[in-house]
């Protein structure tokens, strides 16, 4: 797909665009506050009416009244699986090889335990320095773990993911699309790369289930992990999920054993039995209250055609690429964001020198995206509640702001906790 | 303290104890269903105003309108260890030795871990077979990813916990209160015969945080994980919590390294590096909408007295146990929960063959216990929402169902999948 083939220009006019937009629909099944353009989404995801609903029946009926009896009645303990099932066709995924659960450095730990016990001749993680944070900490404590076990990390400038595969690489774990800079890696090639090098790969979805039409199954890939509010929007720290393929699951490993991992969690025996198929990913008792928000927010989901979702994602992309390209261009942005369509995720990212107190202006003005350190202003763009009209009143803003300077107030030098 | 020292009896008037019952009023804090008496708080505790109000407040007004924003102006990121500092003082810890976080199987495994590296020279774990499953699974996890480490169990009747703990005894994993039968093992004894033989101790708080008056500092404990959706009430699946006592602060090496668990976790470094104190064991984000209700529920136990909890507690048990021996001494019910005050927890189990269809019969009459296999009717006594009055009503209820033998209609004897 070339750039050209997106069909998109700065001069087109928004409105038109809004009008034409298959997509359009969906926006009003979220909560977007007044006076919001939310770029945020790729962070945390807004709240959907269906989550809080679901949310809300769980509180105040299934616990408050139903309370212990709602384990069963309200089908509680089985929200991995069921909620498993609800994110598979998102992730082009067979049902039955999806569950959702604890955190995805839990789960990362997990996969990669896994993944070393079904290549047991090989020692060595690839990974890549620009991963997201805690993948690297987590392949950390693995190799803290398990000292015959190593770490290599493919750093910018110096060396190629895909150099570092060779014959002692146990398993392969990579970011499918990069959080800083938005790029997305092809999943398909090197999937077959690794293999083909007898490696396993395990894929952190992050950042793009939800935003693109992730096709898990059909890359033969072997494991992956993935967030759910994000691009799935299902609340601040909801449940993660864990992808497994099929081939694997009689051969599943991993040392976090817990009771919901278990093939008879009820029987309450002594030693371990690992649980058939993808819930031997499982461990301890799950946050319901948070499942629940994340099983509504899915439902949206049902009946969402995805390659719609990555054609209007690259829309919005590249319409804001170019606009801020033109209406921005005595200020000195460099977009670290790849241009071809076939490398971008959904989101946006400008080099700018004062960045944090940019998107501190931007949000004092409604305009909500995020910094990542050191100068990165960052923008995710998400088709089912963002409209074309919102992208170009979004780069009017950063214009005024870059043109008055108006990122030069103190109170946008702040710094907080987290941003 | 022995049993005549709770000063209750069968014959006692149960609307005399109610009325100078100095916890009565907290029952009204809570969501108790119409006709329902909950005996089942040890399992899943009730929904509490509090906790729903601070839900809602952060699905519809943080998440919802505050969006991404609320990461720093609700506190969230700062949750598991806010929350941490609340229930520090409800089992005997002073601040900044909690953090709330995880599920008990994923803290297990990060204790156990810490544990060994902490006792270098010793490589084996000493527990119970009585214990929770997930407790042993979890242990069985760690021999699995350390081959030099074993687990040595005491079984009942085979051998007592104490006589395993050896030069060779890394640390002793125990339950404070059995989950099956309701004892409560002797903190104080147990911590210092263990450290006196060179082991470290991590305790099981699951059945006691918040039904007695818990004291892990004075008892010179080295780590400890509890429950926070049982007796503290905080909801389905709510987070748990690790304690670590401060002396081990400098020295915490535990492998789910994860970006919460960093020492500067908005730097975006390559390199883990551990943050200070309790804050190592954290690992992923956390499920915030699970917290905030957590963080709600909390509240209501600022200004409760742990001894009267405790006081409450033992008199309500006892009061149970005595009017069903009275009231029920036509039937074979044999009373597994030590008599003996100072060796009771917060419930009752009584082992009878028909237990399962006798615990339907009671939920089906609103009296919520609940069946452990595999004869086991289980009965928690909660003293913030639960009253002399209800205990009297629920034997009357049991007498009932065994004197007419209602536990054989065919409708309760079908398995459902939890109990």
């Amino acid at each position: 797909m070339s750039a050209n083939s997106v069909n998109i220009h700065a001069s087109m006019n928004p409105s038109e665009l809004d009008a034409a937009d298959a997509l359009g629909a969906y926006r009003r099944q979220f909560v977007i506050p007044e006076g919001v353009i939310y770029l945020d989404g790729n962070s945390l995801g807004p709240a959907s009416y269906a989550a809080l609903a679901a949310l809300e029946t769980a509180a105040k009926e299934e616990w408050a009244q139903g309370m212990i009896r709602s384990w069963n009645s309200a089908g509680w303990f089985n929200l991995p699986v069921s909620v498993g099932d609800k994110i598979a066709p998102i992730v082009g995924a067979e049902m039955g090889q999806v569950v959702a659960c604890d955190t995805i450095t839990v789960n990362l730990y997990k996969l990669l335990h896994a993944a070393l016990a079904l290549n047991p001749g090989r020692r060595k993680i690839v990974a890549e320095a620009s991963s997201f944070p805690t993948d690297l900490y987590v392949a950390q404590g693995v190799t803290a773990t398990l000292p015959d076990v190593t770490l290599a990390l493919a750093e910018d400038g110096k060396a190629e993911l895909t150099s570092l595969i060779d014959a002692e690489t146990a398993v392969v774990l990579v970011n499918h699309v990069d959080y800083r800079t938005g790029a997305l890696r092809n999943m398909q090639a090197l999937t077959q790369q690794a293999q083909a090098a007898g490696a396993l790969v395990i894929w952190d979805l992050s950042h793009s289930a939800g935003a693109l039409d992730v096709a898990l199954d059909a890359c033969g890939v072997d494991f992956a992990v993935g967030c759910t509010y994000k691009y799935l929007n299902a609340g601040p720290g909801a449940p993660a999920f864990v992808y497994a393929a099929k081939r694997h699951h009689a051969h599943i490993k991993q040392p976090l054993t817990g009771w919901w991992g278990h093939a008879r969690p009820f029987a309450f025996e002594t030693g371990y039995d690992r649980a058939d198929g993808v819930r031997a990913f499982l461990t301890g008792t799950q946050p319901v209250l948070s499942f629940r928000a994340l099983s509504g927010a899915l439902d949206i989901w049902e009946d969402v055609d995805l390659s719609q979702v990555r054609r209007k994602s690259l829309q919005l992309t590249q319409y804001f690429i170019e606009r801020v390209k033109t209406e921005c261009a005595a200020h000195d942005l460099v977009c670290i964001t790849p241009e071809a369509p076939e490398q971008r995720g959904s989101q946006v990212s400008f080099q700018f020198e004062h960045a944090y107190e940019a998107i501190q202006a931007l949000i004092d003005r409604g305009v909500i995206g995020d910094f990542r350190a050191p100068n990165v202003m960052r923008f995710g763009f998400t088709p089912l509640y963002l409209g074309f009209t919102d992208v170009a009143h979004a780069v009017a803003v950063l214009k005024e702001v870059l043109d008055t300077q108006a990122w030069k107030d103190p109170k946008y030098s702040i710094r907080t906790t987290v941003t």
